[in-house]
C-alpha cells in the first residue's frame, strides 16, 4: 500500500460504517479504514470489500499516515464515550487544519463541546447526521454537516457524492455551527418517530375499528403512497403488512408489540421541554413507545379496565369514511408535526446563535433518510417562497392543506376517542393545531390560579405587556408578590 | 438576646420564609432568622415579627450561635446556586450532628448531591418539599422531607407542628433517601401543572361551546368543588370566576393569557422522559403553557387558520349534558394523571434506590399543598389495600371510578375535537388510559419499521421474551443486524 494516497480515512465498521466506506468507493474515492477490532477491519477487507479500492489498517498511526493532507477522518463509532476516545486517540497523530468528522448520532452538546475544544487545537471539526439506516449508507443517505464552516469546502465534494440526490439535488448541504448538524439529525429522528407513531395509530383504528386484515391494510398504505402521504415510510409500511412468514401468515402479527428505542426521540422531546416548545407529537410518539414496553402491565389492565360500553356499535368498517378520513388525518397530523419540528430549530438558532436555512433542512431530508417523502418539497416551497415564516401552519399552502383534511382528521380522533382506540399523537396534534390558531387560550385562568396561590402576578388585556398586576383574591392575603414559591 | 436559645434557625426571609418562620413561633419554637440583605431582617423583625419570640440576626455567625446544640438551619432562599453559596457560609460554623434543612424548590439531584456532600462532612442534611404558598406556609403546608434519615427525629416535631393537619394527621411524612423528597414536590408540582391545565380546559370548552358566562362557570365550579372533584384548586377557581373587577366585570377575563412557570413541571416532564415513564398529562400542561405564551404568533395565526367548517351547530349549551360530562372528564383525567405521578415516583424508587411509602406521599398531599383534595383520601386508601400496587389505575376503586366516568370523558373529548377546542391534557390522558389497558398496541408495527430500516430486530409474540429476530424485509437487505444506527 503506497502512503499518501487515501482520499478520505474512516473509523468504525460497524454496518454504517462499511456501507459509508463502499458508498464512498462507489464514487471513486480512496478509502482507508481503521477498526478498534482488528478482525472487524481483516474480515470487512476480505469481504465487502474485497477488489475495491479501500485500504485496511490495523494500527491507528498508519492508517493516519495513509492519508492525503489534510486529512479528512470520519468517525462512525457509537455516540459518546467512544467518539472522545477516538478523538483522543487521534489528535496526537493529526496536524492542524486536519478534519475530523463525527458521523454518528452525538448528542448536539457534545458536538458543540468538541468543535470548541478542537478549534482550540488546531483541527478543525465537522459533526454529521447521517440518515438512511444501512440502505440508506450504502446507496445515498441524507447527510446534515455542521460545525467548524472552514471545513465544509474540504468535505463538501466527498459527502455530496455519497448522499442521496433528489432532482439531481444532494441530500447534503451545510447545517450550522457547531453542534448544529447533529441538532437537525435529532430533530429528524424525532419526526420519525412522530411518522412512525402516527402511521401505527391509523394501524391500529384500521384493525380495531374497521376490521381490516393485514393485507388490506398493506393494500391501502400502498394507495396512500401513491398521494399526498408518498414517502419511504407509508411505502413501507405497505410492504411490511404484505410480508407473510413461514406459515403464511402476515408477519407484523407475530411481532411483539413493545418498541425499543435508542434516545433520539427522547432528546428530541427533552431539548423542545428545555427551549420551551410545544412539541407534543414526538413526546406523546416517545411516549406510546415507554407505554409499549409495558407490556406485562398493559395484558394484567386489559383484564380490568374496561373500554367503552359498546364499542361493536363503532365498527362499522370503511362504509362509513373511515379510510378516507384516517388519510386526511395522516397528512394534517403530519403537517402539525413537521411544523413543531421546525419550531424546535427555530428556537434552538436563536438559543445557540446558528443560521439555519430551513429550506435546505427541507430539501436534504427529501431523499435518502428515513423520513424522505413528496410532502418535504411542499415545506422546502414554502420556506424558499417565506424565508422567515414563523410557523409552517400559517404558510399559505398548508393553510388551504389543513383547510381541506382537517374534517376527516377530526372525525378520526373523535372516532378513536369513542371506540377507545388510543391516538395519542393524532390527537396531540390536533389540540396543537386547535390551540394555536386561538387568539385566546384559557391560560388567563391559570394565570389567576398562581397570582391566587402564590403571588406570582399577572399581565392584563387591557394594559401593556410588562406590566405586573397582584390581586388580593380572597381579601385577607397579604401583599407580597412571591420570588420564591415555584409553581 | 441571650445565647443559644433558638430551638431552630431560617435562613432566607421572602415571603415562604416569613411565613414559616411566624408559623413556627405560633407552635411555641424559638426561631432565630438571618437573611442576605441586613434590611429584610430588621423590617420582618419591626413588623411581622414585633412581639413574637423570633430573634433576629444580620452576622451569620452570631445567628448559628444563637441555636441549640444539635443545631438545624432551615434555608429557604432561591433553588439553586444560592442554595450552595449559604451552605458553603454555614459549613464551617457548623458542628458534626448539626442539620441543614432546605426548604427551597431544589432540583432532587442537587439535593441527593449536596446529601452526599454534607454526610461526608458530618453534617446531617434534610431537603424538603414545601407546598402551598405563602397561605399554607402561614397555616400550615404539606411538607415532604427526604435526605438523612438519622436527622429525621431531629426535626420531625417542629416539621409535622407546622405542617397542615388533616383529621388529625400532620400534612408531614418521611419520604426518602437523598433527594426523595424534592423529588416528590416535584412530582407534585408536576401534577399540579396538570389539576390546572384540565380545570383550564373545561373553562374553554364551558365558554366556547357551553355560552357559559364567568358568573355561571363558577357557580358551576362551587357545585363541582362539592361532590368527586372537592379540592383546593377547584375551590380557588370557584372564587376566581366570582371575583370582579373595578368595573363590576369579571377579573379572570382582563387576565392576558400567557401562562408562566418556573421550571418544576419542565423537570417533572424531563425526568419522566429520562426514567422512561409515560407521563403525558403532565407534559402536555406544560406544553400548554409554552403555546399560550406564543400569544404574538396565536392571534397572528387565528386570523388564518380557520377551525371546523361550522361549529357554531356544536353549541348546545348545558342541554346536551355538557356539565355533566365535564365533571366526568375531569375526574377521570385526574385520576388518570395521578396514576401517571405515581408511575414516575416508582420508577424513581426503583432507578434511585429510594423506599418511598406511596400511601404516606397520598396522605401528605390531603392538606396545606396545592393539590389538596378530598381524592387523595382515595389514593391513601388504595395504597394502604395494596402497598405494591403496580398501578393506581388497576386498584378496585379506581377502576370502579373509571368505568362510571369515561362514558362523559369521552364524550368531552369528542366535542371538543369536533367543535375546534383544544383539550391536550385531557385527550391525553384518554389515550393514555385507552393504551395503558390494551393487551396489544401496535407498537409490532415500529418493531417491523426499525427492523426494516434498521435492522434493529424484533421480539415474537410466539417466542419466548429475549430472543430477538431480524427479517430481510426486501429480499436484498443484508444479514448484518445494527448496533449503530439510532431509530
Amino acid at each position: 500500500m503506497t502512503e499518501r494516497q487515501a482520499d478520505i480515512g474512516l473509523v468504525g465498521l460497524a454496518v454504517m460504517g462499511q456501507n459509508l466506506v463502499l458508498n464512498m468507493n462507489d464514487h471513486g474515492y480512496a478509502v482507508a479504514v481503521y477498526n478498534r477490532t482488528p478482525s472487524v477491519t481483516q474480515e470487512f477487507m476480505a469481504g465487502p470489500a474485497a477488489g475495491t479500492r479501500v485500504s485496511g489498517y490495523t494500527d491507528l498511526a498508519a492508517f493516519v499516515a495513509a492519508l492525503k493532507r489534510p486529512r479528512k477522518v470520519m468517525l462512525m463509532v457509537k455516540a459518546g464515550a467512544a467518539v472522545d476516545a477516538v478523538i483522543a486517540e487521534l489528535r496526537p497523530l493529526l496536524e492542524p487544519g486536519d478534519v475530523i468528522i463525527d458521523g454518528g448520532n452525538s448528542n448536539h452538546t457534545d458536538s458543540t463541546r468538541r468543535s470548541r475544544a478542537l478549534r482550540e487545537a488546531g483541527l478543525l471539526y465537522v459533526g454529521t447526521g447521517v440518515s438512511g439506516g444501512e440502505e440508506g449508507a450504502r446507496f445515498g443517505p441524507s447527510i446534515m454537516p455542521g460545525g467548524h464552516h472552514e471545513a465544509w469546502p474540504l468535505v463538501k465534494d466527498v459527502l455530496q457524492a455519497i448522499s442521496a440526490k433528489v432532482d439531481g439535488a444532494p441530500c447534503c448541504e451545510w447545517m450550522g455551527e457547531d453542534g448544529a448538524g447533529h441538532f437537525v439529525k435529532m430533530v429528524h429522528n424525532g419526526i420519525e418517530y412522530g411518522d412512525m407513531q402516527l402511521i401505527a395509530e391509523a394501524y391500529h383504528l384500521l384493525s380495531s375499528v374497521g376490521g381490516l386484515e393485514a393485507s388490506a391494510i398493506g393494500d391501502l398504505f400502498g394507495r396512500w403512497n401513491e398521494g399526498v402521504l408518498d414517502s419511504y415510510l407509508i411505502d413501507i409500511t405497505a410492504q411490511i403488512f404484505k410480508h407473510v412468514d413461514q406459515d403464511g401468515l402476515p408477519l407484523v402479527e407475530k411481532i411483539l408489540d413493545a418498541a425499543g428505542q435508542k434516545g433520539t426521540g427522547k432528546w428530541t422531546a427533552t431539548d423542545a421541554l428545555s427551549l420551551g416548545v410545544p412539541l407534543t407529537l414526538i413526546s406523546e410518539a416517545v411516549f406510546a413507545r415507554y407505554l409499549s414496553a409495558l407490556k406485562d402491565e398493559r395484558v394484567a389492565a386489559s383484564g380490568v379496565l374496561r373500554g367503552p360500553a359498546a364499542p361493536e356499535q363503532q365498527t362499522g368498517g370503511l362504509a362509513d369514511g373511515l379510510a378516507a378520513d384516517l388519510e386526511q388525518a395522516l397528512y394534517a397530523a403530519k403537517i402539525a408535526s413537521y411544523a413543531q419540528g421546525f419550531m424546535l430549530l427555530r428556537s434552538a438558532a436563536a438559543e445557540y446563535g446558528w443560521h439555519l436555512d430551513y429550506r435546505a433542512v427541507a430539501r436534504i431530508w427529501r431523499g435518502g433518510c428515513i423520513i424522505r417523502s413528496r410532502f418535504l418539497n411542499d415545506i422546502a416551497a414554502a420556506y424558499e417562497a417565506t424565508p422567515d415564516l414563523p410557523n409552517l401552519l400559517v404558510a399559505p399552502f398548508f393553510v388551504r392543506a389543513l383547510e381541506g383534511a382537517q374534517g376527516g382528521w377530526r372525525r378520526s380522533v373523535a372516532r378513536a376517542v369513542v371506540a377507545g382506540v388510543p391516538m395519542p399523537a393524532m390527537g396531540a396534534a390536533l389540540a396543537f393545531f386547535d390551540g394555536y390558531r386561538q387568539a385566546r387560550l384559557p391560560a388567563n385562568l391559570i394565570q389567576a390560579q398562581r397570582d391566587f396561590f402564590g403571588a406570582h402576578t399577572y399581565e392584563r388585556v387591557d394594559r401593556p405587556r410588562g406590566e405586573h398586576f397582584h390581586t388580593d383574591w380572597t381579601g385577607h392575603g397579604g401583599k407580597t408578590t412571591s420570588g420564591t414559591y415555584d409553581a
